[in-house]
């Protein structure tokens, strides 16, 4: 089959590779008919994630059908349309059992296009399917449901729920790429009164409008400091979500929290930030950190099926399968591109 | 009447003062039994909290009887035994009505010994008197009682509450000063399975284990790390608890933590700690910061009556109230004193 | 003044009586702009609130303007526009410091129209006025803010959060009143995916429709227990909410509900329900009750600031504050008038 | 093999019956060294369950060693000596994702002795070995462990979490048989302040108060709501539990309660009680009901494994495997026996 393999920092291609087979009874073999790219790919190709070694085929998101199943897989079939999630879960070891599959012990995790092969390929290797993989319901798109593969239960798992957005809220959104317009999608489930995004592009910033967004900042111009505490008379907003992975962008978050507000960072961090714990040890601050379990995936995929999640616009360019190195381009040219999602779609 | 008295950094003396009087209807005059002194109290001397000027008594911890009251005043009368708490509540601001007085908005929060005159006094007047004194039931020490102003529900809420220790939990308490052996007191309310109290001091570790610690380590010789680790299989522990203030101290804390587990600050800081949001973005943990709210001192209270705090030995050292300078010394010189807590009373 | 003055079981009538006055420090008097009847004023009239004795202004909703305050009111001055909640909070028992004033114990509690006297007067005296009023933000509708005296944060707290309503959730409500329409438009702030309305008369079915409602049944016709089984694949509502207070519709919300799911009792009830633990002890169920404490008052007045929350539309009747007695009738007779909520207005 | 056989209502035998085989990749077949009975194993021989079928083994605890394995067991080896657990979990099932095995849509849940044969026995089948059992860690004994098949996860899990206690409660506990005995054990952990035992055998409120009951009201001859009322100045307990599983135990538990307090059901029943929901509707009390999810196994055995749990002390008698027989009738005859647990060891 064809994949897109990486091959050592900055270099990947297109490749003939050797179909995926069975390992484990508790796999599942996937025909991959949408895949997506994530930012975490792109890192991934500057050499930042080091587990991930020459000969891997990326990718951690899918939507696709079940072509064959191990002997111990009991609740997918061959012929099941189904979302691939960038999480696995051993079922069996304590954080599986307590609801955090991220940080399985078991095997699983996020081992999709790290560990193991991935789904930027014609077809995937799916470990402890029965828990890894999700029925799509009928009438739904693939653009909506591949949103679900990854972006949407991290913003909603480790931006809204880990920051305890209530209804009333003013939640500031930092930035406001395609994760912090998750944490948008998502925190309007709760119905806060404002959500504040905050970004150097004013296109990204045009988007977070569009996703339910009632101030935007631009960071480049606007002191969002002093704009947070201006709407909340001085105190500061009930949640702030780091949704970039730079110690500045954490370090706004941390200084636009109103005491006993909640900073949670979905940022993927490559260096230290400074905590200023002269000034938050006494303001009741709770700061979270998080790697998605797909938790809530069972109750996102209700909630597109019920309309009720604008996720499909997230996917701004379609490309076909062989056209998934233009599709990088594009993606990691977002600046540019206006790229938010793309997809990948099979013939 | 005779108090305490800062006169500025590094200044203090035992004066004559006036006798304070009722200022507003909610106030309450209450003559001092016994106070005692904070760290925080240290602090201010050596100019650390700048709102605390020269005439400032000190002081925020006390048992006394009521002399007179506030027309406002409904729940204390004349003649009451209570307990003066370090945080007094307006009752109606939003953080009052929320249950985090410790970050009033009307006037309240943490002010005796701060922005108004504190507790180290014959005398001391109360602010909003009916929510910031408590009752004393009979037949339990002051020593106990008084332990309650500040120190144990600090030591339970912003440590063990926010921490959430459960049964079963592995606690690591780092500093085993005062805060430190009230968190650990705090902590054995939700037996957790094994308490880890960290220190340079040895005399502060035996405290420790006396006040319920399992283990205990010398970070001038042991690897604290190594230890919680080895304790753990690997995993580190499910709640730190930060008891010291530095931003060493600090980053301890958040290496000794399992994926998943909690850190909760309660020490007081003067400088920026280093988050190594690199290694804890994808670790799932939970940072707590706060003052204390005193919501906890009823619950205390009780449990005291009931003899399960174990609160009154952390009373080392006991001074009438014209011996207080003496009193600063012997607290201020607790390496070679060995004090933890000192109690001052009246005649 | 003019007030509707209860006169014993089925009489009442609008009299001239003597204007209220400041009898404690913290009372304020409003001036009435707008009032309106509640259903438990009907349950008065007939009888069933003992503690109601003849003489007794009626009435516990209103809007209006201070006129007069005494001297430990702080946070409300003359002049200001302020909702009066059913609840009045004295703010130093431990029910209200633990955000219950409902269960106030220092004089609190729903006392309006009920121990003293109430809001279907010219004025009327509010006792803790600093913790019972709530200055009205420019630019809401009177009708608004008055459906936060006492519907909306009644539907909210016992309905909506002690039934835990979350996103993708599906929520039963039994009973189509205003206090039912007041907990499905507090159930859409929760983005459930399916509302479940569920009454015997059509046209208050439409109108649950019209706040949000997503399907409705009618159970005069249909049974209830199938259409939810049904719609849930066999295992029933996350949330049941009942809103009439019989002990039918009691018993039907507990036969709504999915293994783990919660039952929440809003309505008033006045004689015993059978709960058939022989099905249930086994279910996981959650079942509350509870008296409104009006803690979510803030969030809904910032909610209706904000247009998030559609309360106007309850009013279906206005009338002017010497028409009292006519409201009255329009109100007591809703199967006839279509009225849910009236409002009465003075000049 | 022998095994203990239920023959239809009132008839059992110890008989020879085949030796179980696996059936599924997930079975494990465990040699059965240390089982007890349930007071549900005295209701299925009275004919109260009727899923129990002529021919089944009964039996739902065992500690015992692993003597084969299907291809699909990962974490269960030949040789380990085990805790079976009265719950199963297919671990695939959305009840069971939520740590809710309990509930278990996917084969689990309470099966074994139930509707698949159980552990009175010599050897059993334990369908979905790795989430179904738990190794025994060294020095812990088997009495102990064996108290965490079924009864102390169920005391701790449906009493004490979903009862909320707290430290400085007061808990009232109905009924000390076995159950509640557990409920008394897992309510030590958190520290209330008084726990209030109330039974109608004084053998039992002896029993009790060995296991940390503050205070015991033999029902008998006390009025237990006179009792807590003087003992909380009239408020009632903050959480109480149902260990018996009447009406009457279930009315007096709702009778027992402050307002905003909870009760927490555990008893088994088989006919409905009265819920005054005339005097409980504005009282905000919470009611739950649940089987046991065992999701606090892990936790338990630590604490057994660090001596902080009581739990051998529950065995009050030891039979032979061959004894089973007599083993029923001590344990059947508890109010001459006084049996609390029996143990009933292999060789």
């Amino acid at each position: 089959m064809k994949a897109l393999v990486y091959h050592g920092p900055g270099k990947k291609s297109w490749d003939d590779v050797a179909d995926p087979v069975i390992l484990d009874g508790t796999d599942a073999i996937v025909r991959v008919e949408a895949t997506t790219i994530c930012g975490t790919d792109l890192h991934i190709l500057k050499g930042d994630v080091p587990a991930v070694t020459d000969g891997r085929i990326l990718g951690h998101e899918a939507v696709g059908t079940v072509v064959s199943v191990g002997d111990g897989v009991r609740r997918v079939a061959v012929g099941d349309r189904v979302l691939v999630s960038c999480i696995t879960s051993c079922g069996t070891c304590q954080y599986c059992r307590d609801g955090h599959a991220g940080q399985c012990l078991g095997g699983g995790g996020w081992i999709l296009g790290h560990k193991i092969d991935g789904t930027q390929a014609e077809l995937v290797r799916v470990p402890f399917a029965d828990l890894s993989t999700y029925p799509i319901p009928a009438g739904v798109s693939d653009e909506a449901v591949l949103m679900l593969a990854d972006i949407l239960p991290t913003g909603y798992e480790v931006g809204v729920l880990n920051g305890h957005v209530r209804p009333g809220d003013v939640v500031a959104v930092v930035g406001a790429g395609p994760i912090g317009l998750s944490a948008i999608i998502g925190s309007r489930l709760y119905s806060p009164t404002t959500v504040i995004a905050i970004d150097l592009a004013d296109s990204r910033l045009e988007a977070a409008k569009s996703f339910g967004a009632d101030v935007t900042v631009n960071n480049a111009r606007e002191n969002p400091v002093e704009v947070v505490m201006a709407l909340t008379g001085g105190f500061g907003a009930d949640v702030a979500i780091e949704a970039v992975g730079t110690p500045a962008t954490f370090e706004l978050a941390t200084r636009l929290i109103r005491p006993g507000g909640h900073v949670a960072n979905i940022g993927v961090h490559g260096s230290p930030a400074t905590l200023h714990l002269e000034d938050l040890w006494i303001r009741n601050v709770t700061i979270t950190t998080g790697l998605v379990d797909a938790s809530s995936t069972p109750t996102l995929l209700r909630l597109i099926g019920s309309g009720q999640l604008d996720a499909a616009r997230l996917v701004t360019h379609h490309f076909a399968l062989d056209e998934m190195e233009r599709a990088y381009d594009v993606f990691g040219d977002a600046a540019n591109s206006g790229a938010l999602k793309v997809m990948i779609s099979a013939g």
